[in-house]
């Protein structure tokens, strides 16, 4: 896209009272805007790193034989009156409002509830299971303070997976291939290196949850992770007998902080049986669906990656989920940019995500910008080199610029789009 | 996608308190789950349609030059007591609730106030301008009544675009071509031949919207239809004085209920100057920005195309947003099952979306959810046809059938997806 014609800007300061390093950031490069504390508006590019990781997430939950939907935000009481989960003080992050006839109505925090509901009129035998659903959701949770970004947000992107199971076996191996599936968003996301599944508490449900863990300063847990086993232990369930449970030993352990970058949850039969969710199995008996859940925080992982991946000069986005490939732009003369349009729709053409600066401002200036978006590859087009045919390359990350011809310059830049990780 | 593995489930019955004919369909068909009165869930194949509906309109907002982001639902107070509209008295659909410190915040109806606070941050000089950006957006409007399936919702997905230009000219200019986009996006998803453009209110920006109307039975409007011209006036604004003002003739006009499917409006600088959003143009005046608005209602479209393309027998999608092209089922033995596994990955690798009947039910209930669900193309494998590699096709709203090799059926079905309307 053309700088000149879009929205985008970035900009010398974010508002004063924002405190998180990942929205002074983003708000700065032109990626989020702030709403409210709590509630941030993605811009164009903002928006194009969401979906470039919705992407990722909803190929991997596709493998896994999941089928997307997307449930309402607003929510009736009634079938969360039935879990005890409407009251204000069993769940304090309700926003809640009315119908005209004075009817109350929540607005999403989770999903738990009304899937199952959903369930119930749409399952009754042995043959409408094994089956699993997921959606990319807004969901609102009324935070008593905001302050982490959009690491922690009022109003957040969050992709939440639910199967219903006919046996404790069959929700396991899904359960399983769930844990899998998310390594592998970790990974082709870039913060493979840096995740870690980890015990978590299970609530009244189940022993444990596993929450996937990204170690980082900002994060708000504290874990106790083993590195070698890639294995960690999260505070709440911090103790000498759980250790031993786990075989996990104690001087293996770093007491490091870490941001929450998924949960996933057994909830055995005790909702299906709470919530009268019942399907008839191959003699007829009635037995409750057992259910497991599966939550993935799509605009936390996006606040998580900008702390992780910046540096003095702005953001690095890794190459998975930047919103462009290359950021070009022309230094000079009207030959230099009648060289650099044409090289924009080339560029463009081969499938290349471009930010082209055409913008009518100091090359200083388009050259802080390039390193505060933090797009992978920053193309400059000169007098100088272009009379031989070559354009300025280089990376982001590294500092040493290459000349190269259009076609080695789309070769490499494409090089760097992962696959599906196998 | 396998239907034995799929959440997607037809039913005998609607819920009994459901009157609209669209969401009757769509809940038998499987397509939308009812939450509550006004809104509904969509399930696997419903979000299809949606997504199809939306790429259509992605695409012509984009030839349009405009940017995709995402605004927020929760909205701050104050930006809307500038413009007086936070008021429950001039706007009686606010869905509010409170922060935990007491501060009222609402859910977004609209998000007009909000772009405008956006632009205020965001553009400053002529430089600037023009820009366009749109979204789509889950919309809260709390409505007394919620008795129109999703033609009219209290939760439902919105496009609303937003351009800012600099004078009433560079206004005029892209409401005219988003006028024609508008008109594009109708005729791609099948809606064109009964879409018309309509004047309706102004209120107090200006003497005209734009709406863009859908004759059905089932609309909410009433509107006055020059068919030759291929334009109307709505209810509202229709009389001797603007009639005369439009050149249309009383005798040329029908009387025809319609569905509202697209809202434009121009507010000129009014806007700006309200909620001082103003820019510095070439000879450093301070200047208003201009401010026009574009809604198409994602959901409602789906409830209006599904009210208009119906028989008896149940829905029948336009091939541009059906949620798949093939509806395949085999009839008989292992043999034939095994030549519809074959044909279903044939397909699938060609890129043709298929619901693959594979349950283990009655051909006839077979036969009749491939009707009911409306999908373009039905598929059949039988013992005296395979034998000689021939296939059974039949179109949705064609009883011929015809028989015929793989290769043959795959361009068929093809060649009945329309292509981007030029």
């Amino acid at each position: 896209m053309r700088l000149s014609q879009n929205i985008t800007k970035t900009l010398k300061d974010a508002p004063a009272d924002e405190q998180a390093t990942n929205a002074k950031l983003l708000i700065r490069g032109g990626f989020i805007h702030k709403e409210m504390a709590g509630a941030y508006s993605y811009l164009p590019l903002g928006l194009q790193v969401i979906e470039n990781i919705k992407t990722v997430v909803r190929e991997e939950m596709n493998a896994l034989g999941a089928s997307e939907l997307l449930m309402t935000s607003l929510q009736a009481k009634d079938s969360w009156v039935i879990s005890g989960r409407w009251s204000d003080e069993l769940v304090d992050i309700w926003f809640k409002s009315q119908l005209k006839n004075g009817t109350e109505v929540g607005f999403g925090w989770s999903h738990e509830e009304p899937i199952m509901m959903m369930a119930k009129s749409l399952v009754k035998s042995y043959r409408d299971l094994p089956i699993s659903v997921y959606q990319f959701q807004t969901k609102f949770r009324n935070e008593l303070r905001a302050k982490s970004g959009i690491m922690r947000g009022r109003e957040f992107i969050m992709k939440d997976m639910y199967a219903f199971s006919r046996s404790a076996d069959e929700l396991n191996e899904f359960y399983e291939r769930t844990k899998e599936a998310y390594l592998k968003v970790y990974k082709r996301i870039g913060l493979g290196d840096n995740t870690f599944v980890t015990f978590a508490s299970g609530g009244s449900f189940t022993q444990f949850s596993h929450e996937f863990q990204t170690v980082t300063d900002s994060g708000e847990d504290t874990i106790y992770l083993d590195r070698s086993k890639r294995l960690a232990v999260n505070e709440e369930v911090y103790n000498d007998e759980i250790l031993a449970q786990l075989g996990m030993k104690k001087d293996h352990l770093e007491k490091v902080k870490a941001a929450e970058v998924g949960n996933i949850f057994n909830f055995g039969s005790i909702k299906g049986e709470q919530m009268d969710v019942y399907f008839n199995d191959q003699s007829g008996q009635r037995q409750p669906v057992y259910l497991s859940s599966y939550g993935i925080g799509v605009s936390r992982l996006m606040g998580v990656i900008a702390e992780h991946f910046n540096d003095q000069r702005g953001l690095i986005w890794p190459t998975n989920i930047a919103p462009a490939m290359v950021y070009l732009l022309a230094i000079g003369n009207s030959k230099t940019i009648e060289a650099a349009d044409k090289l924009y729709n080339i560029l463009t053409a081969r499938g290349v995500a471009v930010i082209y600066d055409d913008r009518d401002v100091r090359p200083g200036e388009k050259f802080s910008d390039a390193d505060l978006m933090g797009i992978p590859w920053r193309v400059v087009v000169s007098e100088q080199f272009i009379k031989n045919g070559l354009y300025e390359v280089k990376s982001r990350s590294n500092n040493t610029p290459q000349q190269l011809r259009a076609d080695a310059l789309i070769k490499l830049v494409k090089s760097g789009n992962l696959k599906r990780a196998s």
